[in-house]
């Protein structure tokens, strides 16, 4: 397979650096190594890359203006966000010849329309300010996930972002209108329409949602507001199994009247790690369980004053579920504090799996009822790989994604344990094929994923994105060596 | 603009055809004029084609066989669903040298999941069909148009139909989680796959759907199901005026709990022309009103035995309402024959429009809340070309999609109403632009709408969709001189 990246040249010609320098003033421009460490190493320190420059453009103009010297001298480009992704796509390449493009300082909420339920944004506004600012228009943007402190909605958008709300209002692809973005070209494309319905032609918008900087930068979003929650119920359940969880789910739906916002299930193990790394966290329960669930239903409706909310609603249906064997034992939040140290450990996670020490990750989905078969036959899959490995499966098991990640052997090696990485992946994501599943549900493909995409999917679906990725970046300059090599 | 349509030869080689022939044998294959006749008929026909062929595969190894020869003689193909389109995506061109692939063997439904809230189909299956069978299983496959007695699935998600519930369950491409498609080199793509994530690069599925044909021919879907509802109420409204109709949609999401799943608008000329010309429809309401909002609200849960069901809460909704002076009058169906009726109404608009003689219509959207301003200046600017001009506007309020129709002036010559009809297009369209709008909100483009699109949206985008047709189709074989000219 031809690597079109490792071909590059490893230098950019001086006069391409000063012409983007011109084009973005001081302020825009970084070339200090020290400077440019920030935005060349991943945060899991996975990839190490290397940049001719860090170029931070003010505006869609200045986009524009540096793709098309890029474009015209061939000088790769790594678009870059948050940098909280988990695929390495934001990252640049070890060769240092390409420009890494931030987008953080294109960070404002151009217009918030409450009536219209609707916020046009740039493509480096952090989520959270996204949330609050659709809070403070007593509106709600439901993307949420666990990097949303720093991760930008660029970002989220081009990686189609998933977290803990798609259950109920849909990955990141769902929550927007319109698009603006800056084409390989150079080009700028206006598809920044406020509008629910517009069958005219392809839909670029969502060929660029999901393409990860590979077809072209977003640069502005206009983004879907909903009404806000006015009466949350969380709970944290110990349930029966994996199986008990997805039949939770579904009786919840009818009764929670289709108000099931997160369904979050958690094995013991991860609660384990949350516990011994994450300072001030604390077992919601007193005694110990195998597996865990997140629950929270949200109506638009004030509860009632005088009862019958959700609170009231979620209590009847968790008693019904005691009784039917499903739930062992449950704990309400009786304060948004304590729902928040619910999801505390839930968002946790990956932190603490970190900091336990090495892991291999999978970020699967399967057809949300054969989740348990899953669950049960990859982890038999993983320890005929590694019969002492600890699986920390956790997830959004109402959109049939699991992180099905696997922590070393305790005492294990490091590179003992990395050595078997691709044996590990391969028990897990033939599996993920026996099940008609996805190697990659909400992360994306990246760099990290690149050749098990090429193992796993047909020639078919690889020469149609390949054919596209021609088509739009004939030249091979947006994000090259990212999701699909040509 | 060259116009790759006009040069294709029009004779198909006898070779191919009877290679075609021996592909889907006897009964797949229809070269009688008389028999071809309906397939290359528009049904208010606006086109008459010719076709060397009409070729109706069983299978899709057989459609991928008749791509497979077609590409390889360069003959063009036409896919074809129920032919109830509006903008001629499925009609061949008059010079007769495509062949016309209907689907409408492939009618399967080839598994029903109820737990899984999946079906899966093939493209040829009628949308009622798909809805009934749905309804077996008590589920609901929401999609809803008033061609749904003959419109096949692979034409609904070709067009990315629209209809009566888009507003609560999103357009056809939010229905579906997988797809199979024959791309234009005759090679099967394998995308049916029944997940609710799947982040493993470029989205092709969100590419074929809208695609009209253009790109490929869709042979399979997973279609995505929903609990069926168990309370419906539904109600006919006569209303102040369109921002009336806005106001009290923006209510009625809080007041049902968020369970509006349709509030369709309609003017008083439109309701004339149905109580004329269609057998058996009466007027809900004893007085006359200038608009009309048909209201529905439905649960998942079943009415409590006691009150307080939608019906219920649906009666205080529009007392309220009367009283804020937004609604004049209004009936509640007291039963689903009496829902029938006034659904009926609404359904026979196009039908009745028909019978009353030249109209021209727009398929238009502009953001919901900016609908009374286009109403207004959009029925100024049509009879700013034709004073006598009769406007019919109706449609998906709550989408910001209206059919903003336009009758001839009674007794008007018809060739002297048409003479006239790019300028009404454009005092339209035009006008739709100006409101950041779109020319074609469901509908498609098809031939139809080509030029218009042309007209409307710049080089940047046109170019995007002509780099990845010719990606796609190099030899221009699937339906072209369709949606966008390479």
């Amino acid at each position: 397979m031809p690597d079109t990246y490792t071909s590059v040249p490893n230098a950019v010609p001086t006069a391409v650096l000063d012409a983007i320098h011109r084009a973005v003033g001081d302020k825009g421009f970084v070339v200090d190594e020290r400077e440019m460490e920030p935005h060349v190493v991943e945060w899991r320190d996975n990839y190490r890359g290397r940049a001719a420059a860090v170029v931070r453009p003010a505006s869609t103009e200045e986009v524009a203006a540096v793709v098309r010297i890029c474009a015209e001298a061939g000088v790769p480009i790594v678009p870059q966000g948050g940098m909280t992704g988990l695929v390495g796509a934001g990252i640049p390449h070890e060769h240092g010849g390409e420009i890494v493009l931030s987008l953080r300082r294109m960070n404002r909420i151009l217009e918030v329309n409450p009536t219209a339920y609707t916020m046009t944004v740039e493509a480096g506004a952090v989520l959270k300010t996204i949330q609050d600012e659709a809070a403070a228009h007593d509106r709600l943007f439901p993307l949420s996930l666990a990097a949303e402190g720093s991760c930008t909605i660029g970002g989220n958008l081009s990686t189609n972002a998933g977290g803990v709300q798609v259950l109920h209002y849909g990955n990141a692809r769902s929550l927007v209108l319109g698009l603006e973005a800056v084409l390989p070209d150079g080009r700028v494309w206006n598809g920044l329409r406020a509008l629910k319905k517009d069958n005219t032609g392809y839909d670029l918008k969502h060929l660029f949602m999901g393409a990860e900087g590979t077809l072209g930068v977003i640069t502005k979003a206009v983004l879907k507001l909903f009404p806000r929650p006015k009466d949350v119920a969380t709970a944290w359940l110990a349930v029966r199994n994996p199986a008990a969880a997805v039949e939770l789910l579904s009786r919840a739906h009818a009764a929670s009247e289709d108000n099931v916002t997160s369904c979050e299930l958690m094995g013991r193990l991860g609660i384990d790690l949350v516990l011994s790394h994450i300072p001030g966290s604390v077992d919601p329960l007193a005694e110990r369980h195998d597996w865990y669930v997140l629950l929270e239903w949200s109506s638009t409706r004030p509860a009632p004053a005088h009862g019958g909310g959700m609170l009231a609603k979620m209590e009847a249906f968790l008693g019904d579920a005691m009784e039917a064997g499903l739930v062992f034992d449950a704990v309400l939040a009786q304060s948004s504090a304590q729902a928040q140290a619910f999801w505390k450990i839930r968002e946790s996670h990956s932190e603490a799996q970190k900091l336990e020490g090495p892991s291999i990750k999978h970020d699967i989905s399967v057809p949300v009822h054969r989740i348990p078969e899953f669950v049960d036959q990859g982890i038999a899959a993983m320890k005929a790989v590694m019969p002492d490995l600890r699986p920390v499966p956790f997830g959004h098991v109402g959109d049939g994604n699991l992180h099905f990640n696997a922590q070393s052997p305790t005492g294990m090696d490091k590179a003992a344990f990395y050595a078997r990485r691709d044996d590990i992946n391969h028990a897990v994501h033939d599996l993920v094929r026996s099940f008609g599943g996805s190697i990659s549900a909400e992360h994306g493909i990246g760099r990290f994923k690149l050749e098990e995409l090429e193992r796993y999917r047909g020639p078919v679906e690889l020469d149609a994105m390949r054919a596209i990725k021609r088509a739009l970046d004939p030249r091979n300059i947006m994000n090259p060596g990212k999701v699909v090599r040509v």
